[in-house]
Formats: C-alpha cells, structure tokens, sequence
C-alpha cells in the first residue's frame, strides 16, 4: 500500500488458473482499510488436507494459536480459510481470543462447515484486537458468490504495505495426471513495519493425506521462505499453509518419499521459492537485493547461519546500498555467526570477481571490477569457507534510507 | 573523526591523574591519516601484570591473534601496549603477522623489553596490512619522551570514526590505600564502518596477580562493554587490557574474592562502564540513547538475549529514532529472541508509562503519554517477562538516516 513501488515489481500478476476442488471470494469488511477488500475466503471441498507451519516467535497472535491447534482437529465437511488485513489480532489478551472464536464460528455458520474447520489468519498492527462481526457480517454475502478464480484479488486483499500482489503458479505430473499447485504469499519484510506480516497458502488439487503434505512443507519451507530476509525481524503471525482438495485422479501416494511426487515436489518447491523471492523483492524500501552463498562450511545448517549473519549485518546491507563491495564486512559476519570458520581459508567472490582468498585481498583483484559490478540491481557475494560440504545461499535486501522512512514514521 | 559529534559528546575529557607505574607517549606515524596523531606507547614498570579479554569473532586479526597468546607468556622487565589507527592489519594474511611481529621486536628493542611482552592492537580499514616500519621508525623518539600523564593525547590517537575521545578514571580503597583507576577506549559502534573496531585499555597501580585481574575482567566485561550495542555487528578487533603495576602498597590479596577488593570491584567496574557508555553514545548516527531493562526472566543469560534482541532489532531502532513509542515491536524482539517468554505475562513500561500487561494493551495507557516520552533524548524501555528472577540491562543507539549515510558512504 506504499505509493513507492519497489524496483522489482513484477510487470503483471500471474495468470493463477483454477483448482479443482477449491473456491473463493473477497469482500470490503472496513476492519481499517477504506476503499479496497480486506478480506478472503478459501474453501476447499470436503476431503481437503491442509498442512501448516506457523511463526516460530514465542508471543505469536491469537489466530496463529487457534490455527495450529486447528489443524490437528478432525474435521469432516469443507475446510475453510479466513484472512483478513488492517489488524494483526496480535497481543490482544481475551478479546483477542474471542475475535478469533467468534470469526471461525460465524465462517462455520455461513459455509456450513465445522469451526476447527476454519482457518484463521490476520495481518496488520499489532495490539488492536480484530471487530470479527465485521468479518462475520461479510460471510454470508460471500458464501452465495463463491468462485473458482480470484486469487489476484485474494493477493490483493491480504496486503499491508506490501507494494504489489504476489502469485505464482505450476503444474506436475503425478503418473499420467497433471496437478496445478497456486500460491498467494503477502509480506514485506520478515516483519514489516508494525505489521505481523508473512501469510502465504498453496493450494492444489493433488490427492495427498495431511502428513505427506506436512512433510513437504517441512522439506521446503527451509531453502525458500525461511532463506530470505528483509530485517532479521520475525513476525508473531508467520503463516504458511498448503491445502489438497484431493480431487485429482492420480496413482495412490504412498508417503512423502514415494517417487511418483518427484515431478510435484519441484512445482511446489518452485511456486513456494517464487512467493518467497516475490516478498523479499517487496522488501521494506529495498534498492538492491543481494544473494548470499554460503559454501564449503561444516554443515547446511552452518552455512545458512553464516548466510544469514551476513545478509543481516546492517554493515553488509548499507554496503550493498552504497554500492560498495566492502568484503572486510563480509569478513566480520562471517566470523560473528559463531560458526566454524578459518580466516586464512576463507575466500569471497562479488559475482564473478574473486575479492579474497586465503585470509587476505586477491593480488588480482582491482577495487574497479567490484565498484562496477555493485551497480546492478542484483548482488551475489559466494563465500567458501573451505572446510567442508555445508551449503546454503540467502536472499536479503539491503538497507536504505527509505527503509528508516517507512519503520521511524510508519504508525501515528 | 566525523563532521558530525554525537549529541551525547561530554563538554570535556575528564582529568586523568598519573597512575604510578605507567608513562607513555603518542606520534604521528601517518599510517593513513594526516595532522593528527595515529600512535600511542603504553609503558608498564617491570611487574607490572596485564589481563584481556579479545574478540569472540571468528576472523579475528592479526593483532589479536599475536596479543591473546603473549598474554599467558612468561615476560619479565617492562611490558608495552602499541596501538595504531587507520588499518585494523585484519584478513592481511602472512604480511599482517609479519607486521605485528616487526612492530613487536621494533618496540621491544627500543624500550627494552622482550617482544611477547608487547601487546600490539590496530583499528582501522580491514584489508590493509600495516606498513610497521611506519611504527618501528617513532618508537626510539618516542622512548625518549616516555611521560606519566598524556591519557587524553592517547585517547586521541587511537579514534577512527569516533566523534570525542573517551576516557574515566577512579580511585579506590584497598586496605587504607588508595589506588588509580585510569581508563580509555575507542569506538563507535560494536564495528565501526569498515573498521575494526573497539579498543579500550585500563591501567591501576594496585597490585593484583594476572589470575585476579583475569577473573575481575571476566566479572565485569558482560555488564559493561557486552552489554552495549550499536548495530549487532561484532568486530574483528575488540580488545579490552586491564593492566596493573603493582606499585601501590595494601595489603597482599589472596584471590580475586578477598572482601578486600570491595571497593576496587566497584572502581573497576564503574571505570568499564563508563567507558561502554562512552562508546554506545558515540555510536553511529546515534539521535536517541535507548536503554533495555529486561526483569523475570528464567536466567540473567535469557534476560541478556532477550534485551540485546530488543536492542538490535531494527524496527524497534527506527522507532526509536522516529519517536514512535511502538511497543509490538518489542513484543515482536522479545518473542524473536527464542528465549522462554510467554506473551499472557508480559508487562512492558516506556519511561514510567505502562504500555501494555497481561498480554494486551494497558487500558490506563494513552498514546500521548508514550508520544511525549519518546521526545527524550534517552530513552528507557522495561520489560517484565513474569517468569523468573533474571535480569539484565543493555545499552543501545538509534537507527537513523545518518547510519546509513555514514556506512552506506563511507569507503571510497
């Protein structure tokens, strides 16, 4: 909702056919926005699974609460997803606990389903509890004009200060059967300005139980949204979910490790790496991103703590602002990860351009070739630590002067 | 050395008597800056006894490499601290340990001491090795003018980025004599940009074993310079010497807890902290002093993590500076840092507002009394985590436009 765009907005948002077992529909609830939708609804037929991981953040918001408990239920009938922007429903005590009953209640009531089978996500300020009889208004109104199509304006409806729409869209081979896989993500930081923030759901018509789902959110949610960074700040509603209506034909699924899901496991691998890559593209007042690779350390899990050091390092970030390729910054975060790491076995490349390698400045290395390679949009620093086969790279943006517009005068 | 002084400078150095034992002396030995000097020799009377505390990054330089291990080597006649500005000899491979061990045996030679009695600390541009004939060739003019007193000169050579010199001094009681404490540092964030960084150096005349001035150290380095923090960002240079002479006469101390320390403990730490303070208000493009009280927590540790993850968050920063008494962003720090935290047992003060308890917004609280609050130039958060007995204080700067012009322009 920012009248700055970022610089890596797509052109247009992508064509997002429909599912085989799920329909929607946005409304105008007025929880705080005016003039635009702020609410979705996502039902999934009856036999949809759905998988979920939630914010790792130890004073997470009611719904997250309600959702993750939500998600063990046993539920027949259709299932349902509820989100809705201006308000985080965040640190609200009892009356935010209410909202959250009251909105899953009053979608049960209107789309006949169960209330565990309800889905709840909010995203906004944090410390105002959720109106739900607005939200709860909107449903039955809602319920009679459900659709199969829609997910620009769902992407819409769930946006903060996210400056464009995020989507994306594939399709696998499971056997003969071709399934489609549709993400919506919004976001605009880990955490954007006051805003608890990362929400992104995946649905498709494959046929696949609740654990083999869980397992493959388990498998990616760690190299696509949990590798990019905007602030190092984690949000308290965090929110990923990826819904199977089930209603494709296809071979019988045995587990998360059969290989008929070779073909599936890319797709969704590719649409939850794009949402990924579409939020820190929208980053809070980026100007550049920056790719960290982090290889040759101990471990993956090393590595990514290494990447992520450095893709958070306020020094590395205004570095890639200014358009500096200061690898003695790179050098402090890698060694201030408290991983294990060699300084005389380190080397660090700026793109194509080796900076250091064996503890100290490559001879051939011309501060030219790094000041001209830093005028792109897009950044990669490669760093080998040289004691092992752990990987890991990471996405960031950088930090600029409007970065400290947006958060120091966001809420009033 | 920026245009731009803190708004936190001191009107003036404070005075710091002679400390029996010690003389010293500064040059200019124009390793990178011009007109101002970069050099300063600290001479300890043989027996004199040296503790320090260096970097935990895992790139450290060269300097501290060389200077952790002649800590523990036996040395006898005068022991030396040389320290340059305007490169930290930090990822300068071969030629950076050759450089510390010249400008080792070059003082050594000049002021008669044996090279591992040399303590050798740099600060400056990471990447650049030392020129250390630059050193050796002022350390015969600079024996010859060894003086007790020069602490201000000293705290001058030895600043980068540093907008004033920084220095304390106290005096203490052990038995019926009075002993000096003298202290000084460098600064100006926990990195400075592209500078390796964070230097300080305390020298007393009372006469203490290694072991005991090691263990008072270790006592007191958490809550002092640990717990200050500028942008998280952890240098490759820090390196903190308590060094002792030993030429007052008390009576004899058996350990580091002989009750006959009570008052040099108080000294020593009221020393430290002064100085930590002395830094974090000179850190860069610091507006606003934020303090973070963190009470109830399970563990004095979890207490520190949770303040330091307030304190280096960067939306709770710029709200800092945008005057913004914006308490779900601490909600967010404090559930970030993966610390034990429940969010129904939070309290959370600005100043003598509570904001927020229970979990939710303070009903009593008005935003205008938050709003005229945070126009203070220092800024008091307290958090109350409802839990346990753990505590813990971290000091911090602000995130403002011009952190990111210094860091964003600052190499060229």
């Amino acid at each position: 909702m920012s009248d700055i765009v970022s610089p890596f907005a797509p052109d247009a948002f992508p064509d997002l056919p429909p599912v085989a077992g799920f329909t929607m529909a946005t409304a105008e609830a007025g929880v705080k926005y005016r003039g635009r939708r702020d609410l979705w609804v996502l039902r999934g037929d009856p036999g949809t699974q759905i998988a979920g991981v939630f914010t790792q953040n130890r004073c997470p918001g009611a719904p997250v609460d309600w959702s993750r408990a939500a998600l063990d239920a046993p539920t027949h009938g259709p299932r349902l997803v509820v989100v809705n922007s201006g308000t985080a429903n965040v640190f609200t005590g009892q009356a935010g606990k209410d909202a959250v009953l009251e909105t899953a209640k009053g979608a049960a009531d209107a789309f006949g389903a169960e209330a565990e089978a309800v889905q709840v996500a909010s995203t906004g300020v944090i410390g105002v509890a959720l109106d739900a009889s607005k939200l709860v208004a909107q449903f039955p109104d809602m319920a009679g004009r459900m659709r199969p199509d829609g997910w620009e304006a769902a992407a819409r409806a769930i946006m903060t200060t996210d400056t464009y729409p995020k989507g994306a869209t594939q399709t696998a081979l499971i056997g003969d059967t071709v399934v489609t896989l549709n993400g919506i993500a919004k976001g605009s930081g880990m955490i954007a300005p006051d805003m608890a923030t990362m929400l992104a759901y995946v649905a498709t018509d494959a046929d696949l139980p609740q654990d083999v789902l869980q397992a493959l959110l388990a498998d990616y949610t760690g190299p696509t949204f949990n590798a990019v960074t905007v602030d190092s700040d984690t949000s308290t509603s965090d929110t990923m979910l990826l819904l199977a209506s089930g209603q494709a034909e296809h071979p019988r699924v045995l587990g998360a490790d059969d290989p008929v899901l070779a073909a599936f496991r890319l797709a969704l691998r590719a649409v939850m790496h794009d949402l990924a890559q579409q939020i820190v593209r929208d980053g809070e007042g980026i100007s550049k991103l920056m790719t960290v690779q982090v290889t040759g350390a101990v471990s993956d899990d090393s590595a990514a703590t290494i990447a992520k050091s450095v893709a958070n390092s306020p020094l590395v970030k205004t570095a890639v602002a200014g358009e500096d390729a200061n690898w003695g910054r790179i050098v402090m975060a890698v060694g201030k990860a408290g991983e294990p790491a060699e300084r005389d076995r380190l080397s660090i490349h700026v793109g194509p351009h080796r900076l250091a390698r064996q503890g100290q400045p490559d001879p051939d290395y011309r501060e030219e070739l790094g000041a001209s390679y830093m005028r792109n949009s897009e950044i990669e620093f490669s760093i080998d630590l040289g004691l092992g086969d752990g990987a890991a790279t990471v996405w960031a943006s950088d930090l600029t002067h409007r970065y400290i517009d947006i958060n120091a005068d966001y809420r009033s």
